[in-house]
């Protein structure tokens, strides 16, 4: 098979890691950048990474997808709120086989975009990291990194399969997950605990784990992600709240990404990571009652952002 | 029967209003100060009310309880987390038949100050009124004040009666309530959800009330109280919810008594007017489990004060 020609649509914390590991590791990457285009256009891209930093000299940047190559997979590196901008980023970007991968948090983002611009090839991945953009072209990643990708409506995934070997060859540990729903619902055990608490209470992540009553809310929301994903049809487990909590405990001290996003006045991914599971929950018959409650409160706080 | 003598144990937002009707309508007020003592020793207390200001040049203002008389009713007017405090404030203001009343929210408050103190006459009060000490020695009412009084194990509620009495007369609506656990519920209705939802979203009572989420979440909250006490023998209705939110639609915008302990970092009524109702009503077999959300929440606040 070809070398793969990548895409990178938003270089953020998420982008200028995964895609920059790819650049780095030397596959062909194709970066769109908005605010910080000028800034990486002259002095690169940097990446401060707990693996290893690295310096992009020259990468290959654009400020509009109308400038780029068709390529064969596409990176969406936004956050969900930005997703229906993709109608006009996403066509110059395709060829007939073009593979689009959400690497996105929350539920039923895949769907959302196949209604927009039907008949894409889908998958979706979910990134266990800690990474954000510290400054106009510069990366930070203090932690995890892991990747899982999964097929939505893939005939086949051979592409998909040679995206996870030069991820992985690239220094990015990457699986296949042969179910994406059930990833994304395990994905959502840490983010709506996580993501919610942190805006609301205005804390990180080890203050949380670190006075009994928060880390029980932590636990109890965990809990009803478990009961949901399972009332969905997903075999989600106990076991697998327990160890998320333990791995934050060994994590560092983090803002997840709708903290920084709250911290820096952008909108924040309620619909995907709350407003949709909830929903997917009580069309199964499970009310998701105390993570509604920290919808609610984020809807409210999103309103006097 | 003679005229009562008042003491007034806390001249906060309450304490100096409430006793500083009376004063003014010329009832015999002893207050106790803490931090404002001289001030108001100099220059008197000022309150400025929708009802009409006033200004008490020479109140009888003390500094220790030691030096106060006796009076026929004490008026407790600091916060539940000051309780502990009455066992050594209270003694010198006693004589054999003292009526000690509770203005305080919560439950159990009775009960905590009877383990105490044995042997008291104890009675409650429920203010339904936003006031605030907004300087030394000032006192402003913005809204509402009502008084509801009632008794939790005296032999002879007359004195009680006398007391409402001299409420009335002195500018202050007040009633009797025949049953004081009730009532404490009927309070719970507004402050679960006001008190500790402006302290956790860090806002005031009309942007809760004015945006869908968290109007819905204040109703939730409600509701769950509703039923707490209803499983614990008390008849709330639903439509006292209602009615309480319609209350507060008209209110002037206001920061609740927790909302302003927290910004200026006091300590916080969680344990009255969360942990002992959740308590309450698990021990009747009802699980607050939004309340109990709610009281985490607040427990990890108060933890980073």
């Amino acid at each position: 098979m070809n070398k793969l020609t990548y895409a990178v649509v938003g270089t953020g914390g998420l982008g200028g890691y995964y895609g920059g590991r790819l650049a780095h590791a030397g596959r062909d990457v194709h970066f769109l950048l908005h605010s910080d285009y000028e800034q990486v256009k002259q002095n690169g891209l940097q990446v401060y990474s707990v693996n290893g930093d690295f310096h992009l000299q020259h990468p290959c940047v654009y400020s509009r997808t109308e400038n780029m190559p068709v390529c064969d997979v596409i990176l969406i590196c936004l956050k969900t709120t930005s997703n229906k901008l993709l109608k006009e980023l996403l066509p110059p970007l395709l060829h007939q086989q073009s593979l689009v991968i959400l690497l996105q948090n929350g539920l039923g983002v895949e769907a959302e975009l196949d209604r927009l611009i039907p008949g894409l090839n889908l998958a979706g991945g979910l990134a266990f990291i800690c990474s954000w953009k510290s400054a106009p072209g510069v990366i930070r990643h203090a932690d995890l990194g892991k990747l899982s990708l999964g097929s939505y409506n893939l005939k086949s995934e051979r592409v998909l399969e040679q995206v996870c070997t030069d991820f992985t060859s690239s220094g990015v540990p990457c699986n296949l997950s042969a179910n994406l729903y059930a990833s994304r619902w395990h994905k959502l055990l840490w983010n709506v605990p996580f993501n919610g608490l942190t805006v609301v209470m205005n804390t990180t992540t080890d203050r949380l784990m670190n006075h009994p009553s928060s880390r029980q809310l932590v636990l109890d929301l965990m809990l009803e992600v478990v009961c949901a994903a399972r009332q969905c049809g997903v075999p989600l487990e106990e076991k697998q709240a327990y160890s998320m909590v333990e791995m934050t405990d060994r994590m560092t001290p983090y803002a997840p990404s709708m903290k920084l996003d709250y911290d820096n006045r952008r909108p924040l991914e309620v619909e995907a990571i709350y407003s949709r599971p909830i929903k997917e929950a009580a069309g199964a018959g499970y009310a998701m009652n105390a993570v509604a409650m920290l919808e609610k409160q984020l809807r409210f706080i999103q309103s006097l952002m």
